[in-house]
């Protein structure tokens, strides 16, 4: 017998369309493997409009509007105007909240307040995010266990590569004593340019034209991407119930090709290296800074949009995971699996 | 409220001690995160004697035995003499068998006979053994679906790295459409020895002398240990339905210094790579063989006693896990997390 699943969501941009067209695509699957059909009663954006309708929305037709209108258009039914995500939450009936809204690193809102929201609204919750599990992660991850529901982020971290989800469902029983990887983009991008020969400038104005940074990439070069990552994860995996501004971060800037140099002479190559190290007296650094790492360490080969994180464990020693090339599909394929573990009514 | 769950083990040898200490060691952990006290009630080996009660064996008495005789004492209470693992099964009444046997690549027994039995008791299966599911593994599988319990197999490649279960829980949806890496420990350590500048002969004489190598070496050098590996990976993560002696295997035997320098010459390594790949035509090749890797790809770096496996799915991209330095605790620990999968009531 099928199960309907009513889901709501809010952002539709690259990754809320690559998401809606992947539950098209998977349909049959949804419906041979799970005995499930999604549909989605609510979508909320800042911009483009919001639509609601709790028998269920024409995921296709919004597709098309997106496309062809670059947002909803007003004469749809259930085009609600002025409605905002507590609104869409209260009126759209689901029980899967989506969370895919602008990021917000510095305070972790309005994502935060917007789970809450559905939280107590009984929903699951799926994040994109890494700023509620960087600023709130203890306060929102009681809430989700005292209503009984999920609260799941497996894509706020290394898109969809299978971080969170791990460390839940095949390192049991494991303590995690440090974890270090290469988790932006953004600055390994910008390292990478700098090796061939240019000046720092030089690099950022690149990566702006190849769009792997922002107008103003402070986000990512003075480290604030990089803090918010391995706070979630520390506070996550590590039970660290810390913020980002514990986070001893040193920015990027200022880096010379000749300090890249130097490092690869000595056998090195410099990486912008996040890392939550267990100290001896058991305190916890946090830290985001410009590291040297040993040619012949994966760390040292990766480039472009790759990305390496290394888990250190009690009981399984040491644990590598590299993501290649990952593009929008994995992003979007992070909240998808995050989608089927509360489908397949997954236990933590 | 605790429950208890009664174990079984057929093999007494490293990884059976290392995973019964580790089972003493995690008792408070069991207790009080899983609710849960597990008992042995059988422990059956080919040439140190069996030892069952269905009310529980005292595992630390039988670690002192081991250590100190090298064998169960023939005195002590439920000792059985001429026990074999069919019988113990009759008789020690556990809910779980864990199946440490020696290794049978050639057929996957006796491990598959054993196993099969325990699944026709309503037992749940944890084997460490790569050849039951490389040789039986369809059968297998539908015997314990049928029955309503677990077959579990962490160990039976790259120890306990989350291998089987990641690709269980944490990849869903994902279609498997290829699989790569370096899985066999001897051979690695022999090609690294000979890059030194050494004979393969030469080189087996190291591995044998630091015990990464048997006496004789074939199963390992001759690809039936990738054989066997790249097999179960491929029935369990692909749905193969195949045996190892589908698999096209080149030894390694009669690889020179000078193809390792000429290789390394042109930016490359030679590493004994086990693949499973999907042909256009949907037909799966299955290889292992001595086989040129770039310097600059994270299977170059792979030394020692590590390992790496490259996943290649549909949805979720490449992913590939490194697992630094396993030691034997490893090996227990993936027996251990299987117990911990069971225990925990996961749902495939």
């Amino acid at each position: 017998m099928e199960k309907t699943v009513k889901i709501c969501m809010t952002g539709f941009g690259n990754v809320g369309v690559r998401f809606a067209r992947m539950l098209l695509e998977q349909e049959r699957q949804l419906a041979d493997e799970y005995g499930c059909r999604v549909i989605v009663t609510g979508v909320c954006t800042r911009t483009r409009g919001t639509v609601i309708n709790p028998e269920g929305l024409d995921l296709g037709a919004l597709l098309i509007m997106k496309e062809e209108l670059g947002r909803f258009d007003s004469e749809y039914p259930g085009f609600a105007p002025d409605c905002g995500a507590p609104e869409m939450i209260e009126r759209c009936g689901a029980d899967i909240f989506i969370e895919l809204s602008t990021l917000s690193v510095k305070d972790g809102e309005p994502a935060s307040g917007y789970i809450r929201a559905a939280l107590e609204h009984d929903m699951h919750v799926i994040t994109a995010n890494k700023g509620p599990e960087a600023w709130r992660y203890a306060e929102l991850k009681a809430l989700a266990d005292e209503r009984g529901k999920r609260y799941l982020f497996e894509t706020a971290v290394l898109d969809g590569a299978p971080l969170f989800n791990m460390a839940r469902s095949c390192l049991r029983g494991c303590e995690i004593t440090g974890i270090r990887g290469i988790l932006n983009t953004t600055t390994n991008f910008i390292l990478g340019e700098m090796e061939k020969g240019g000046t720092y400038d030089e690099a950022v104005a690149e990566a702006q034209r190849r769009q792997f940074a922002e107008a103003d990439p402070s986000m990512d070069v003075d480290g604030w991407d990089g803090a918010a990552k391995i706070c979630a994860l520390a506070n996550v995996l590590m039970n660290a119930g810390a913020t980002p501004d514990a986070v001893k971060v040193t920015s990027l800037r200022g880096i010379t090709f000749g300090e890249l140099k130097a490092a690869r002479t000595q056998g090195f190559r410099l990486k912008y290296i996040c890392s939550a190290e267990r100290a001896a007296d058991g305190a916890l650094r946090l830290t985001v800074a410009p590291s040297l790492v040993p040619l012949d360490s994966p760390e040292a080969l990766v480039n472009g949009t790759s990305n390496i994180i290394t888990i250190r464990t009690d009981m399984m020693g040491e644990l590598s995971i590299i993501e290649k090339d990952p593009e929008i599909k994995q992003t979007a394929y992070g909240v998808y699996s995050d989608l089927l573990s509360i489908i397949s009514g997954e236990r933590e």
